[in-house]
């Protein structure tokens, strides 16, 4: 049911003829209110596509109506006319649904610095716009996937009545600050753009912040959070930011095990850290070692990898405390070799360290891919 | 002839059996004298190995008579036992040339985590000594090596009859304040140790620290320069830095077109920027991008992936003014697409890539591989 779970929401999926393949590329989630209030986090890449500066000043006003969103091309680096295109893109929707250009956000994903076929992509909005449905959300989930191999999407429900739900896609370039993640959750829940704003902060800072498939930071992330009030329900604000936090969990797991190429999916958590933002960043810098996650490809428990990354942060550690588990085996106690890392059960996907700085109370989660030859072959070929 | 090109010096190479392999893995070089000044650089990983402790405490004296150096195993993260097992290391060597330990430095190289064999090295110490010759630099830098495929000598000479000498090993994990990396340089010059300390200094900054194969910092980073006086020359400082800087930056190629698996060398020139460190700091994000260095792997001058790496930096560039050549073809133009990519030839090892931040007037350049199937492969076997 994705985004069209929650009651007042319609979507749609259709083949504009962006992708070469032909297959679905243009996706259209209308809030039919009677609330319009809306939040979103966007790329904090300063290098930022078209969609996602217009999107930002769209959010600006606290209300959307409708996302217009592609596949096929991520309209970033085009120059004005990149602008124009999107600014178009948000005019047509507006003007095939009855709506202010204003209130419409715009997302893209795809090869930066092509501009998209406006030809192709205008009378997708309209075809779109005729084929809504308050069972489209699968076919929107569909029609944003660039490498994904499925499409994303996740409920919960509240208490009284209301719901969340949510579409994501993603499958590479995963990294800090969000990921080339298109995603919109939606819910019929009553809350202001503050509220919104508020619960959807807090659930991406542990969610979609923490997942680093591969440190590379895109053009164009952009989540947004639409509220339709159609529920008719004011929800308790921490069960509401908890379902927020649930869904965004959830697609946010969805896309690691999604990742491209990725044969691992590898869960670093750092404890004993003095600060959370300290664990933050241990977490982050393990899971960006190539040779760690190499290692990890090759069932390879190479503790040594994950302690020469943590040596190269400025957290506060004493090196000679430093204790590193993988799968539960403590195979670095105090800076040095500990259990016999042949206990090591490496044969699942999931893979799980455990860094122990041994400098505070406290910790964070990140999440990686290990780092394969598909890897390497889905991003050599990816433009050609 | 390597480190034995300057009068003064001799060295071995030798097989201790500390490798599996058994070929071989434990070098000597030795300063004959008159003179023993001498600098090091060290690694900036907070996670140390033993050998770099222990060296840095030699190089503090300002004096070395002697090098030894290994293969077959890092000695990092063996707590109080490796500290002790390079004590005795030098100890050894010590004894055998009739030296004082506290100028015996010594560097290892190879799998962090388990303990050396020190019922192999400690004979092979005796051996090499044994084996010591004014022609043994080759032998030398045969023993260092690792996964490297060749080893790496470089000499210069200067003005009035000196003479500068070098081996490296390294061919992966080549990063930021070094990499996993080991140089011996040498001279016959006459130069105090603070006058070497400088030199180094000055040519470690922009040749061994601006090559970044995959951003990976080692724990047993060393690089040190050995004067012997033998030449009995004191020579013009200048001349001297610049004779150190072009043997360091020999020996960085070397290592780059050595680097596991690659298949290209990429050269990332910043140009436009508003300081020097905000060029490396770009230079250095670029040459992370695993997407980038994909995409230059599959010959594919894709341009979006260097500005979305140049987005995460703090440096000083307007997005829109941003431009990036390729092989010299300018296919991004102040931020949007420029010439056509097409007219990129990528055929060649080389691919030179120039962003221009169009922010001031400092440049620097960095330098790093693709990153390959190779490269997952080489490191994903390294350990098992």
């Amino acid at each position: 049911m994705s985004v069209t779970a929650p009651k007042g929401f319609t979507a749609a999926g259709v083949a504009a003829g962006i992708k070469e393949s032909g297959g679905p590329d243009l996706a259209l989630v209308v809030n039919g209110g009677p609330s319009r209030a809306a939040a979103g986090v966007f790329t904090a890449n300063r290098v930022k596509a078209a969609p996602v500066v217009w999107s930002e000043q769209v959010l600006k006003g606290g209300r959307v109506s409708a996302v217009v969103l592609n596949s096929g091309g991520a309209n970033a680096c085009t120059g004005p006319r990149g602008f124009q295109d999107t600014h178009a893109t948000a005019e047509r929707a507006a003007e095939a649904l009855g709506h202010s250009a204003g209130e419409v956000a715009v997302a893209s994903t795809g090869l930066i610095g092509t501009l998209l076929p406006m030809d192709k992509l205008l009378p997708g909005v309209q075809q779109a716009a005729e084929a809504l449905s308050a069972h489209g959300g699968e076919k929107a989930a569909i029609a944003i996937k660039t490498t994904d191999t499925v499409h994303k999407t996740a409920v919960r429900e509240g208490t009284g009545g209301w719901t969340v739900g949510g579409m994501a896609k993603g499958a590479g370039m995963l990294a800090p600050g969000l990921a080339t993640m298109l995603v919109v959750l939606t819910t019929d829940a009553d809350l202001d753009s503050a509220a919104l704003d508020s619960a959807l902060r807090s659930a991406t800072r542990t969610t979609f912040d923490r997942i680093d498939s591969d440190g590379c930071m895109s053009t164009n992330d952009t989540v947004l959070l639409l509220a339709s009030g159609a529920a008719g329900t004011v929800p308790d604000e921490a069960e509401f930011t908890e379902a927020v936090r649930a869904v965004c969990d959830d697609l946010g797991q969805q896309l690691i095990r999604d990742a491209e190429g990725a044969s691992k999916d590898i869960r670093i958590e750092v404890t004993g850290a003095l600060t959370e933002e300290e664990a933050v960043t241990v977490g982050r810098t393990v899971a960006r070692s190539n040779l760690l996650k190499c290692a990890l490809h090759g069932e390879d428990p190479n503790w040594g990898r994950v302690l020469s990354a943590i040596g190269t942060t400025d957290a506060t550690f004493d090196p000679d405390r430093l204790s590193v588990a993988v799968n539960g085996v403590w195979v670095c106690r105090d800076g040095s070799f500990g259990e016999d890392r042949d206990l090591v059960d490496m044969r699942y996907r999931e893979v799980r360290i455990t860094a122990d700085l041994a400098a505070g109370d406290a910790g964070a989660v990140i999440w990686t891919n290990d780092l394969t030859a598909d890897y390497v072959h889905e991003n050599s070929a990816y433009s050609s």
